[in-house]
């Protein structure tokens, strides 16, 4: 009897977190359905690096939708304002100017969609507690609030099928997760972090983001092969 | 003193459900703004009617947004197959080919993130559990997790503004609705209703959605104007 692998919805962003939560999600067993949205971030260059990162981790489909956020979500990421460099990210716990608002709640919402029409139950989300402490919409308590409001939303759910939303990076630190992928043996040379990549499309070195990558790979004691390329 | 009435995010669709919420909240003292998605409905016609809604609402800012859901939410209205005709909607209770997977968290998540940006803690939907118990995403209990999820995933949240989702329709009759609109003097000439609209865009007659909307003004007693103009 051939057995078909279950389905999951890969929210791929293009950076290593989603690439690693795409690669822990595939070890389990899942087929990968990968969905990016342009959403008008300034570092659209992250688009790239999704699909390399789609590719990489032999996903099914790969969807990219455009969704222009600029007019109804204000934030540094949609061009508002400026990009905040050399915050000291260790210390700083209020929410950043970075912060997109409800960004994960459409995501999620989007993926909830293709789910039903593709009859996955399972959503992957990169979310990250420790780090991102700052985003309301990585938190524990939210995740779990949207996984209680999908399971109510759809015609899936009033069948019985049980959404589950997975964030297998929830309570790891960022040097975990670049261990954990370094295991999986991803290449995360394919992946794209920055938030104000200079015009040749390297990262700045100093946005939160950035900066939370470099603490990271420095933790794990591994070099980060993206900045070995560039 | 001056006061600002408080704002509040509107989901306009252009039929009568959103148009008749958005002036309840108007009567309420709410400030509108409202948001049209074009989806990739078959029945774009919905869009020209929503600016007409916006503009007899004198909304402050009205933003119709692109998102092609057709890659991803398989639907009779997004083309996947042909909208039912003739169904007896009186009497069938299924999930019909014209419900869109997630389409109402989709439009939620999307007016959160406009509620956040432009300090508005309502927003408005026109959902209405009694015609359309065969949704989902209509049904009391999904909206109450959205709200519950929704105050969770924002900065504002986590600031102490608590989201309300406004359903005003959600227990009335189709007919309680059209006599409600009628008293606040809405014109639902301006409305469009048809999921499956003619080449040159008059109604159908024969789908749900035009079944449902001469059900309810023939038991409110009052002739749709709408038809009168076609």
């Amino acid at each position: 009897m051939t057995t078909v692998a279950p389905a999951a919805i890969l929210l791929l962003s293009g950076g290593l977190d989603s690439y690693t939560a795409g690669a822990m999600a595939r070890a389990d067993g899942f087929r990968l359905f990968a969905l990016t949205v342009r959403y008008g971030q300034t570092h659209v260059q992250e688009v790239e690096a999704a699909r390399r990162a789609a590719q990489a981790l032999g996903v099914e489909r790969h969807v990219e939708l455009d969704l222009d956020l600029r007019d109804i979500a204000r934030s540094a990421l949609t061009g508002a304002s400026a990009v905040p460099l050399d915050r000291d990210v260790a210390h700083e716990h209020d929410i950043p100017s970075t912060y997109v608002p409800a960004r994960n709640t459409i995501f999620l919402s989007l993926a909830l969609a293709w789910a039903e029409t593709v009859g996955a139950s399972v959503i992957v989300i990169g979310v990250n507690a420790l780090d991102y402490s700052g985003y309301p919409d990585c938190r524990p308590e939210y995740i779990e609030a949207f996984e209680r409001m999908g399971r109510l939303a759809t015609a899936a759910g009033v069948g019985g099928t049980a959404l589950r939303i997975l964030a297998p990076l929830q309570h790891l630190s960022k040097a975990d997760i670049v261990r954990r992928g370094v295991d999986l043996g991803l290449d995360y040379s394919l992946t794209h972090s920055c938030y104000a990549p200079t015009p040749d499309g390297r990262p700045c070195g100093r946005c939160d983001s950035c900066q939370l990558r470099a603490r990271g790979f420095a933790e794990a004691g591994i070099p980060d092969p993206a900045l070995e390329r560039s």
